[in-house]
């Protein structure tokens, strides 16, 4: 292991967080709140960590891929220990463990939420609050590559271990450029958004909130009702658009760009992506108008919630928990669905189960067929054998850790829906789910380890696995 | 398609079928019940129907893997179809529909039932109902395996086909001879539980059906309130034992008949079984001393509980709905679980539980060090990759079976844990779930359609998706 390195990087890393941290201490300013103070406090505790961190001087320079995962994992966990004690100090969120899972659930763009009562908290703490969705989407390890040459050997090994998705593809030859197009590509959507929230009547702090928990598919509102409680359907038609957007495989936009429209279109993923959507949305829409909406408006209220969870943003735009026993089934299967590969999204992602969906039908033309040989395609192009193991690896140690969850928050003593779906929804990144998690509910009622326990699958969840594992197993210092 | 040779064997089942039927005559006789006239109807019925089929002569005798995969469905389904025809014309179960699901729920083992009132139907049809159970348990085409001598070719991939588990290992190199010691050890097991039943005080009627029911690992009861209705702690404990035992690798009741003891015992799915049996009851007792019983008392319901559970037998000895949350949470998981490989239970099964588990922990240490070549073991043997391809292509299957089937009972708008438990509990071949289709509730609300998908789900779960899946597919004409 080479922990200086890691060190280095994660004392980066605290720096950058303190950088950002001065947003929120400009919007205290604006507003002239108190709390404004305790930003400043963090950045100065931030800043003294960090300083220590980064002087550490690495002999080696070069990273090997597990050393890549493990300055992911940390990065993650320092960023959110740190970026709660804002919330913390202010009295905010009175309660560390609590200011520490609103964190984590905002850096993995989750969007679960202790709060009670948003509403009370003072513009720039909802203002930090829906910024750490903006920096965990896109990922601040991207981020440090995008802004800091280094050598590109490590760089390739970090992007892997935090980009979204079993396979990650370099835009150019270059990561650091890569990853200086995609944040290109990230901020333009948002800014995108921000200026067609203003031109429907949103204020100009609602609107920027709101973007950025819709760019990070995160879902951390500013008003108790979330969406809904602006009763603006312009905004809410806008909103879906956008979800849908960011929950697009960030390539094809650099494809769109470079005017390679017809690769971009041509995507299995995204395809498959739009056909779920569609589908989706269409039966929802269609129960909701035999059981209780006109139709135009049901079909609103359908496709932002359908678009809400396959991307796992987590907005509402009403109490689906209310809707009749068809939608809410076609929600909770969506949870598990997941955007795109690449995007800022979570979940187990259409990439990977379109692998597992044809690796099984493949198994079942191998059972009538025992001597026959077939590969997998994706996009036309045959998958590696490793690749496509990867993916079942993945998909097998997703329900290992869902169960184990399962059991540990079941202490908590809550029904069966909550139990479930709480574990569900944290690990894959949405935000709400059923009963108690439910739009109208929340996760304060749950015990300190129980909020752990969320807190590790929404990591999980947003690191895609590995990382979480190897630092938490022994397998990252084994060489077995 | 050897399409002679799939009728000449279904023929031989369903004749195989109508001579089965003589013993709910025989015991409709003993009772003097007028049902009983509805069996010799049916047997009628099955003797034409057989007969037409049986006497296509094959031309070609040998019989290819999908045609015994073939010959497996479609045998399950006549089976069930000629089975559910007692229980429709007599009139004690007045839906066609709803004694089909009976039948299949009884066939597959799963003992889901669709009655409101078990004590109100005669005895010869509960004896009947029972009995597909034991039919089922051990699969009826083992059974024509065990009698008649067929060529050893087309024999093997039936077996291959109908008996559980990723792996199907011949006891001895005819399967004749195995398809007849599986039959030995598997009635050896069910007379000493009736005669232990009697001893208890069990009538004989009682014991004989209970013995059905806990051998099959199906779970039909003759009382409403299953085995809990006895009050007889001693009988509780008594089938909670043979429930652990008909989970078990009937391959190592072999190696125990021929004094290899070690090597049974040393059996890795053995030891995973029984410790998750260990730990389950351990939690389960624990929580229930903790909130309600005295130990004693907890830890009898719960061994009961997770032995009938993980079995996928069903039975139930208290109603588990009124449990705390985490007991519930530990069995909803052990409906995943399942028994082991080669035994008469259902579900995923522990050996390829524990192939996923090894899967993924190795996809972990892939990450962390890529050009590592691994192989997963189990019992000490390295396993092909195209075994553990099919195990985690079979995994991947079941939740799309899953998700679909949850899709479709939706439509019925019950609440999210009905809706998903019953799909659960049927595809896992476990019975009772939770809410309305909890201990104290039943499968009758239904609607048709998702009446047939569960029955779908349950022969999929019994005969592990692969035939199934082909008769509804065009996998198996398709030479694609």
């Amino acid at each position: 292991m080479n922990y200086k390195k890691i060190a280095h990087y994660l004392g980066t890393i605290l720096l950058i967080e303190a950088v950002l941290m001065l947003l929120p201490v400009i919007v205290g300013l604006i507003y002239r709140e108190k709390a404004t103070l305790h930003f400043l406090e963090t950045i100065g505790l931030l800043a003294a960590a960090g300083l220590i961190l980064y002087r550490r001087k690495p002999v080696r320079n070069s990273l090997y891929s597990k050393e890549g995962y493990m300055i992911v994992a940390l990065a993650w966990l320092l960023m959110s220990a740190f970026g709660a004690i804002p919330f913390f100090i202010s009295g905010s969120i009175p309660n560390y463990m609590d200011a520490f899972f609103e964190t984590v659930s905002g850096f993995t763009t989750t969007g679960s939420t202790i709060l009670t009562d948003i509403e009370s908290l003072p513009k720039c703490m909802l203002f930090w609050r829906s910024f750490t969705h903006f920096i965990g989407g896109m990922g601040i390890l991207v981020f440090v590559l995008a802004v800091m040459p280094k050598s590109e050997g490590s760089s390739i090994h970090i992007m892997r271990a935090e980009v979204p998705g079993p396979v990650v593809g370099k835009l150019v030859s270059k990561v650091t450029v890569t990853a200086r197009i995609l944040y290109g590509i990230y901020i333009g959507l948002t800014v995108m958004l921000i200026f067609l929230l203003r031109v429907v009547g949103f204020p100009l702090f609602d609107s920027i909130v709101s973007a950025f928990g819709t760019a990070g598919t995160g879902g951390f509102a500013v008003l108790n009702n979330s969406i809904g409680g602006y009763n603006n359907p312009a905004a809410e038609v806008i909103i879906s658009v956008f979800m849908l957007l960011f929950g697009v495989n960030f390539n094809l936009y650099y494809l769109i760009l470079i005017k390679q429209w017809k690769s971009a279109l041509k995507d299995e993923e995204l395809r498959w992506y739009l056909g779920v959507i569609a589908v989706a949305t269409f039966i929802i829409a269609l129960d909701l108008t035999v059981t209780r909406h006109p139709f135009s408006e049901s079909v609103r209220y359908s496709f932002f919630q359908v678009t809400s969870i396959i991307s796992t943003t987590g907005f509402t735009s009403t109490d689906y928990e209310m809707w009749p026993g068809i939608t809410k089934a076609v929600l909770y299967l969506l949870t598990f669905i997941g955007a795109c590969t690449g995007s800022t999204g979570g979940g187990i992602k259409i990439q990977r189960l379109a692998v597992l969906i044809k690796n099984s039908f493949r198994s079942i033309r191998k059972a009538a067929n025992p001597r026959r040989v077939e590969s997998i395609k994706l996009n036309g192009r045959t998958l590696d054998e490793s690749i496509v193991n990867g993916i079942t690896g993945y998909f097998s140690m997703l329900m290992v850790i869902i169960a184990v969850s399962i059991l540990i928050i079941a202490l908590d003593g809550f029904d069966l829906t909550t139990t479930t779906t709480s574990v569900f929804t944290c690990i894959n990144n949405v935000g709400p789910g059923f009963a108690l998690v439910g739009p109208t509910g929340n996760f304060s009622d749950f015990s300190i380890l129980s909020k752990a326990v969320l807190c590790f699958d929404m990591l999980a969840g947003r690191l895609e696995l590995i990382p979480v594992m190897m630092l938490f197993t022994r397998f990252a210092s084994s060489n077995k």
